[in-house]
């Protein structure tokens, strides 16, 4: 064996159980009840042994409002391995006007050479002018079997219309491909927004007074209407309402093949965090109520709530004040570093088994997005591994942490149980504080297929 | 007593009664269990005596498509009369980039001096550009408490988005006043339509293939959220869906306040009409399925929808022939002069109570839209009533209809039970196939409030 | 006319209007707008003209647990008759091993010669065993189409299974008939008992705490899911739960015929009166909580709940001092005088319409159980009236009111709007708070049918 | 290592991959990407590898009706074997008026000896009065942390009341001990029965009439009702009708700890059957319509039913023709051996993936019932495994079975893929049609805890 991990106690979906695991090449080759020898070994004894996390949800070096967002493919992805990532899949977005084909080259241009973990992309379309018949056939063939659509932003340039969403939704339907929304009636927070600006309320919290709640929850619910008439598939981003996973639920029990992704801070935070340094927490959709967070961790704990991504998109804090109204505050929070040690601290606390973290944090994206090397501890997948130990306790500050940031919405949070090693297609890219790998040594994954 | 009518059977959506009714001016005076003296005596032993039909959604005389509603104020009131109507409300449409009030007092001047029952009417706004501050109120004041959203028709300048529906709905929610809708998801049904167009199918049949079900039932839905949230009232226009219909039970089950609407077409009619003429069934919503008629049928016997008006918007044969292509067709069929006689006959098949025919026809509009005077048979209110013969038997058919049409949609239907005099206001209008009226002798009525 | 009564305010479900009634005999002769003459001139200025109360579920001197509740037909009824009551519906209970007529029999006559207001009976069935082939149809054409079934009280002899129940659902369903239920799951609340007495708790209560709300909400949805089944009709007495009340409301909107009853103290009253003299309100179901409380309200004034009714039950300090353990206490509180001022000032305080009122008080009783010249203030209808003063103001209390008790469960509950003049079949019988009645006016009332 | 099975596709709820098995003892001791070396070397190329079945529900040796079921544990099991069975639940049924220790202890000595696989028993109580307080803890502790109770069965000293079940989902809901129910509407199907024998209707198609869909239905509503006010957790045994489905969804959608089993013969058989021969197929609950069978199937594959098992309980057709009366054949039917390839080779059919039926025949009886070393291809577990060739083809027989029958109810059934070696605790005791294990080799399992 090139590389033995040995003496951990190795956690599936299925189960946590004693298990040594050996390494060859990039693929992991023997589980074995005894401790195997290798040219490498790593003794993790008392400790756990994961897939590796895969984050399906960044945004890295984002034009958004003026400004990009602060994190590149390198410092992203270096910052994503220290916290147990070992793949990412970003977006390729279509500019209105142009072929989507150009920007999803651009994207896998922008990331190779600086990646240090695995990439993939979402191609997300917001022109279907220039969207010729056989793209999309094309765009899935490509490995990017999964399509983001804007129900809002449209002054942004990136919404589509209902009718594009369903027939989007019609055509993947049999090319095994899966399309993601954002979900936000577009002409209701409008509405909104103009009105406050108009009464010249313009701080940081009318940006979530702008966007209540039903302003999500109804869009979801059109959008898995329109996925049920299609007979389609639907994934939905950064749900972040009870009502939005009220119609999950209705949708998923009456058989409607919907799958949801909720973020540790619609998990973890709430709208008073708009009190004070607001635009700090400003993204869309926006922070909710109390009863919003301890809703969607049910759904997270009892299994209607499929994946748990980052939405990492951040920006500094001069980038943060460049919005001197609500609505031009740049989009986006920092997430892709911390996303399994709150989820693993905060989910213990309230019952989560370790086999439902690896499930919605590995296991679930792997199998939704088609990365069908990725996301088990099984013979012949990619090793990617993350150890953890469970009695390491920290608190979470943005100086220790690595992302390109000045600060962190979760600064000062206590975590017990951190991330220490991680390995990707066998390879120790972190391990003790210390980054190993080498720029650029990430690869662009085609995936297979998208959908469950 | 000036005019008197004896030994009818009355009926009320409380019971079936014999009673003797004396009117005095143009007001009921006196119900009375023995037989009353007047200067003018009608017997109408073995009949029934019901309020007068309010009919709250007509389009006279109303240009679409080139082309204008073949009915106008006078020949579809006569008709009406005929018909056992003698309450119509129509529509003030706000021409886009005009204010609301013009389109209302060219309305009101346009039916003056025609109409021969009483008129009131919705304003409909198209252009919230065009409405300032305090409009709203003062156009309930002047008597139309009650508003008219289109939420597809963006072609026809008609449309308004989410944002205006929902500011609409706070706004009257005050106000006792009322938003009735045109539910249609807009953009899925103009992407249906390009695609057929595009593929060369332009007959009759595609106006209801791109108009599906849940083109409206989503609508209908999104409606009846943003009314929730806007803790306000909501009427739906000719709904025509089962999926529709479970909306609004759901959403009155949990206390929401709408209100539903459906017309005689969409509960006897199915698409398999649009094989041969189609074009003549052309109205929008379009018809359904059989199971649609069923459910709606359901709906209206177990109190689930409160009115069933006509959508009265008739064009003659040549009109209907202006289309060459389904999109281009003048949407609307004739139905105010048939109402009575088959929502009776064909109520009755079905095991409709006259208790609940009454409240469909008369007691629910008239207390939704705020005729207080109207809709009820009680001493004091306007003496509107309609004598039904029920052995009376006729063979429905535009020749001896009264409308200004060239063909019925119920030609040949079979009906048993008739009306056969009409009183408005204390006047016999209509009596044994006679039109007594006086052109122009209806009023405009200033309603008092909308809602329930 | 015999009698008149000028210028009131006449309430009916449809609506509330400025009318003049007049009677001859027992009858309603005539409504008019103006002023009527005759014999006898009651001028109700300013006050409101209601149909006369219907209570359908009293109990008079009833035999339970060694004693006998503490109103005969006559207190009774002549409390009942200050109240605004003029009809009401006692029980024929069938004693176990016998026939059921000669309970209807002796109900009957003990009734007879004392009721000072007209009487019908319910059936209730006890012993499957000793009713007969065709006995059913026979109960019904002897003028009581309505039953009464127990799904709980056991040890009291009165308990059926739900074979009985769905056979007697099957049988009725083409009768005409209609099936009421006391709904508890007796071996829940038996096992709780029969723990709280074994652990020493006898306090009363632990009456309460031994029925939880899911001991009625099961028992309702299981009498539901029979009747469904059965295609038949349901009446549930005396509904006390939010949980009873949901499934009232999925049975109603999927179509079910339901229909239930509530009673003032579930609507006004909670399990707080439990902590001190307790055993004064001990009755079955129990006291709930203030949720409980405000779902029935709103199932009241949103027509999910049919009838108010009272179960007039009462039992006086002494005999409810009779139980030393909280299972031993008779069961049972007064209500039938209270029963409109109650519900009339409360229910003003909910927003609920006068027409509602009457509706549940009056007119859908009537209906329900086949009173059909009562419930209604039309020609021809008995003519059973109540004089409500709106603006009489009074406080509650055993002293004042006329039932044979020694304590009010409203004792010092204010009220605004009182009945001030009752009038059956044409005689005032009480006015001025004077009682004119004869003891045994009342007469027995054949129903011609049961259910909705 | 001992044995070795190379070459392998392995089967696990979380996927299938190509991998090599090492066992050394009773354990599996590798999982490997290369072959394996071992003492005895099984190469399986082209067949599936997957965890021995657990059929959590049998009756071996059942006393009933006057007879005895057909397969002992020996025969029983080794037909099991055949299937790919490696470990069966049984139960220790209390006999009314007897502790229930007494019947776990002789449930155990008829097994010892026999069984060929691991067997576990569930503890069946009967009668409260000899149950004492702390026996469902020492029940539990002895390793039968499962119960059932029967919710019918009244005449056979089988039945509990409502208020037994609840009180023991209060007790087990703290001790991690489950409940489990057989969920029929006692009284209703008693009257039904009753009511045919008294009509002469006595062939076995009146079996199935007299325990309708609702019968069921209810039940299951009603222990679920108890379950969720209990805060316990609920195992629902042979589960056959689409209403129980519709309420275990609702429940698991809600939260509440509710799991639902089915059997081969709800899934595959339809009614019809009771036309000829009909006492072949008697079993309580009875076999149910098509849209049963394919809702039943829709749960299994989509995740709401979470075990199938077989309730095997056969009888020899001399022993079925000893009922004259419907109500006196013996209930159940053979299914053990055939559990494996019937679900195989239809759930294929219906789209069934091969990770879902590892989880419902193996992973989730494992789970749901605390066999911690069962159910999982993982090193640690038992190497008790089934080796399935999916090309196989067979029709089945009873012929060829190994049941101690002379029919089955799959006669001439065709499946494709059928199992080939089965291994227990390392030991090879099916081989290519050779049954190689030794009488008594199977060991009574503690189990751990119950519930998930």
């Amino acid at each position: 064996m090139d590389l033995v991990v040995n003496n951990g106690k190795v956690v599936t979906p299925q189960g946590v159980f004693q298990a040594n695991i050996g390494i060859e090449g990039e693929k992991i080759a023997t589980i074995s009840k005894s401790p195997l020898k290798g040219d490498e070994v790593i003794d993790v004894s008392g400790k756990l042994v994961m897939p590796g996390v895969i984050d399906p949800h960044v945004h890295m070096e984002l034009p958004f409002g003026g400004t990009v967002s602060a994190d590149d493919f390198k410092t992203g992805t270096i910052a994503g391995a220290f916290g147990g990532v070992t793949t990412i899949i970003d977006f390729a977005i279509q500019p209105k006007g142009e072929s989507p084909f150009s920007a999803i080259e651009a994207r896998k241009k922008a990331a190779e050479g600086k990646v240090v973990v695995d990439f993939a992309l979402h191609a997300s379309l917001t022109d279907m002018e220039k969207v010729e018949d056989g793209d999309i056939r094309k765009i899935i063939e490509m490995g990017l079997p999964s399509f983001k659509l804007f129900m809002t932003y449209r002054k942004e340039g990136l919404m589509v219309d209902d009718g594009t969403l369903f027939a989007l939704l019609q055509e993947t339907a049999s090319l095994k491909g899966l399309v993601g929304v954002h979900a936000e009636n577009a002409a209701v927070l409008e509405y909104l927004i103009a009105k406050f600006l108009r009464e010249g309320k313009t701080e940081p919290k009318y940006h979530a007074l702008s966007r209540p709640n039903f302003v999500e929850g109804e869009c979801i619910n059109r959008a898995i209407t329109l996925t049920e008439e299609a007979n389609s598939s639907l994934y939905i981003f950064h749900m972040s309402t009870k009502e939005g996973l009220e119609a999950v639920k209705s949708a998923k029990t009456r058989g409607v093949k919907v799958l949801a992704e909720t973020c540790p801070h619609y998990l973890m935070l709430t709208d008073e965090k708009y009190e004070e340094n607001g635009q700090l927490y400003v993204m869309s959709p926006p922070l909710r109520k109390r009863e919003d967070n301890e809703a969607l961790w049910q759904g997270v704990v009892n299994g209607w709530i499929d994946v748990v991504s980052t939405d990492h998109c951040p920006f500094r804090t001069d980038q943060k004040a460049m919005g001197d109204t609500f609505d031009k505050i740049p989009n986006g929070v920092p997430g892709i570093e911390t996303l399994l040690p709150v989820m693993f601290s905060e989910g213990l606390k309230r019952g989560m088994p370790l086999e439902r973290l690896v499930e919605v944090l590995s296991y679930n994206p792997a199998r939704i997005f088609g990365l069908e090397n990725k996301g088990a501890i099984e013979v012949g997948k990619d090793a990617d591994l993350v150890i953890l130990d469970p009695r390491e306790e920290r608190t979470l500050s943005y100086e220790t942490l690595h992302m390109n940031l000045d600060y962190s919405i979760f600064e000062g949070l206590k975590v017990k149980g951190y991330p220490v090693t991680t390995i990707s297609r066998g390879e120790v890219i972190v391990d003790n504080n210390e980054f190993y790998g080498k720029e650029g040594r990430g690869r662009f994954i085609e995936r297979v297929s998208g959908g469950w």
